[in-house]
């Protein structure tokens, strides 16, 4: 039965994550593909407390429709908590940041529209900006993050003007790189500059191991940054509560599409969120949270050195879940990972994160849902795997 | 601030009833406005029992990412409870029936594609087909629900193959109409005939008063029909947890474009309407709220009967939440309303329901959320506005 789709849908791929994430719950697979936050670091009896008090105290309100921007108290204890100025009218609340990514793209893309991203970027944006039928142009980063220069260059040439500038500043997924201090007023005066706005995505500041984070671009620019903020890794994923905080032009556009999308994000989880900040001491939490990460990242820095083949390379990350690792060797990673599923250990390929054609010899292996023993196995089989990869090339 | 939008933009619009939910919730405001299930007869206490199952059982699992499609054990629930033949890999689970309609309207229209509607027809569909810049063609309604011959003819003489038609055959929203057994057969041999798929849009089938419901279309076809099915007026709109069972030809694509939308729909509230079909007598419930709303709905009709300026017609509803009246006059009930928020009485006005110009005169009453005693006097302060607007017309 063929059916007579949108040409949107011609653009549309499956998430190569979320594909994989159907193999990486076979429980005996060494997962160091997913983005799943540690389970046992769930604040599970907070959220059950909270949950006990969203029943008790807000009753039917937790129950019944609520505005498409999302729950007032919510807002407020969102908009105080940020690294800038913000005000509760600021935030809209989302379904996950994910619906964020979605909600910019629908009020900024035509077909053919230019969007600026780096190559390696975050898969699940690349594929929602697709599904808008976006082009690229591509900023160069370096162990810094984005170049400023390289932006200039890239807008200053362009052949019409790109809607938008995707960034990860903090612990970029897949690179694991952060964005650094000093270049981030740069990067914003350059987008303003060129009237060009900043979608910041940023899922992963709160994870930044020593807890000290730079300030995010929104703190720069009023008018031309999109913030991306989410409680998926610092409380639950199926929470699927985050928030986006605009520019006051494009708040009303963004409001208008997510009634469409899903009406609103519901109340129960909004309210979730808000009492679970009441039943945890949150910088203990935090804290937790960046020091566990952090000793996992270093059993992986650890591993890669001890077992990975001379020639490869990979990134440092201060925080986050990802790191980026590029073999220095014909090896086609999306071929290694059929025969690392085989061997019982899982990474994402690095081709689809790279709009470049390149990421064909890279890696992204997750640190956060892996304790350090667990890496070291996982590390030094997919190791194997590459060294015979190699040996098989020569 | 100039911003350089996407050209969709500029069909969005606000929800009438989204905007005017922030007046209604006005304590001293009688609402006949909103589409609010009564609050009084959430399941809560089977939804607070419910999620200490949750956390209790399901634990860190409950809090994960967990595959786009959905819970298995929750579609496995939903195949099994349908009035149709369904299994759990056709079962998507979306956020809300909202985010099925967007989805559909994803994959489907591209600019300047037909959509077959009623006028009247749900507000937030219009909506959502209006962002994907789709253009109408009306299928004429009776007493009886969709005329099949109106709907051949509309498909026989269409300018361009229509991309899909959108019903709700159960207590249509805003005309309370349900589409008579016998026509159901046929409106889908008709749109199997002209190869047009139907978005059966059914969030209020649980709701016939009877607690009998004619086969839903999708019964009468695998290839042609979308199904929509909701918790959110059976158990709470806060879950946002509802479904699609679309053709398996459309499955793979509206998986893609969720992923994109919002990741998935979180385990939470999935595994929460999971198990509050365990915490609750399901079919005592149903009940509860089809006797209620009944009641509810004769109330309406009685007041109608009793106040009601002589010429005024309105619909007789067997289930739902709402009642659609036609003033005979040239009142205006855009203009009406303004007048009717000072009385502190609510309705939405019928014009933004009607692609085809009307329902200037028209307006939608909701009875689902407000007790009997209070629906007779919103409908006495309206009936003396309209008729003092008529006086002054004369």
């Amino acid at each position: 039965m063929a059916y007579a789709l949108a040409s949107r849908t011609s653009r549309l791929k499956s998430s190569a994550i979320r594909e994989l994430l159907k193999i990486t719950q076979q429980p005996e697979v060494i997962s160091l593909a997913g983005g799943l936050p540690a389970p046992e670091l769930f604040p599970i009896e907070a959220l059950q407390k909270a949950s006990d008090t969203v029943f008790r105290t807000h009753g039917p309100t937790a129950l019944q429709y609520g505005p498409t921007e999302g729950v007032g108290a919510l807002r407020a204890r969102i908009a105080a908590t940020q690294q800038f100025r913000a005000l509760p009218e600021q935030v809209l609340v989302t379904t996950g940041s994910q619906q964020g990514l979605f909600l910019i793209s629908q009020i900024m893309l035509d077909p053919g529209d230019l969007v600026v991203v780096e190559s390696p970027s975050y898969l699940g944006a690349l594929q929602t900006f697709d599904a808008h039928q976006a082009e690229y142009l591509i900023v160069q980063s370096d162990s810094q993050g984005v170049i400023p220069e390289s932006l200039e260059e890239v807008l200053a040439n362009a052949p019409k003007k790109p809607k938008f500038i995707y960034l990860i500043p903090n612990h970029q997924n897949p690179s694991g790189v952060t964005i650094e201090a000093l270049r981030r007023s740069k990067i914003v005066e350059i987008a303003e500059r060129h009237d060009v706005i900043i979608v910041e995505d940023d899922p992963y500041g709160a994870l930044t191991f020593s807890g000290q984070t730079p300030p995010p671009l929104r703190a720069f620019s009023d008018t031309h940054v999109v913030y991306l903020g989410s409680f998926s890794k610092v409380f639950a994923p199926s929470l699927r509560v985050a928030y986006a905080i605009p520019p006051a032009g494009l708040f009303k556009y963004m409001v208008q599409v997510k009634q469409c999308m899903d009406l609103q994000t519901g109340n129960l989880p909004q309210l979730l969120a808000l009492e679970t900040f009441a039943e945890l001491d949150f910088d203990t939490h935090l804290a937790r949270l960046r020091a566990t990460y952090g000793h996992r990242c270093e059993a992986m820095m650890a591993s890669l050195e001890a077992h990975f083949p001379k020639g490869s390379t990979w990134t440092h990350p201060q925080g986050g879940m990802f790191v980026w690792v590029q073999l220095d060797s014909d090896v086609n990673t999306q071929e290694l990972l059929d025969r690392a599923v085989e061997h019982k250990v899982a990474f994402v390929p690095g081709a689809p994160f790279c709009v470049d054609g390149g990421g064909k010899n890279a890696m992204r292996l997750n640190f956060s849902n892996v304790p350090p023993a667990t890496i070291e196995e996982g590390v030094s089989r997919l190791a194997n795997l590459i060294k015979a990869a190699v040996a098989a090339t020569v």
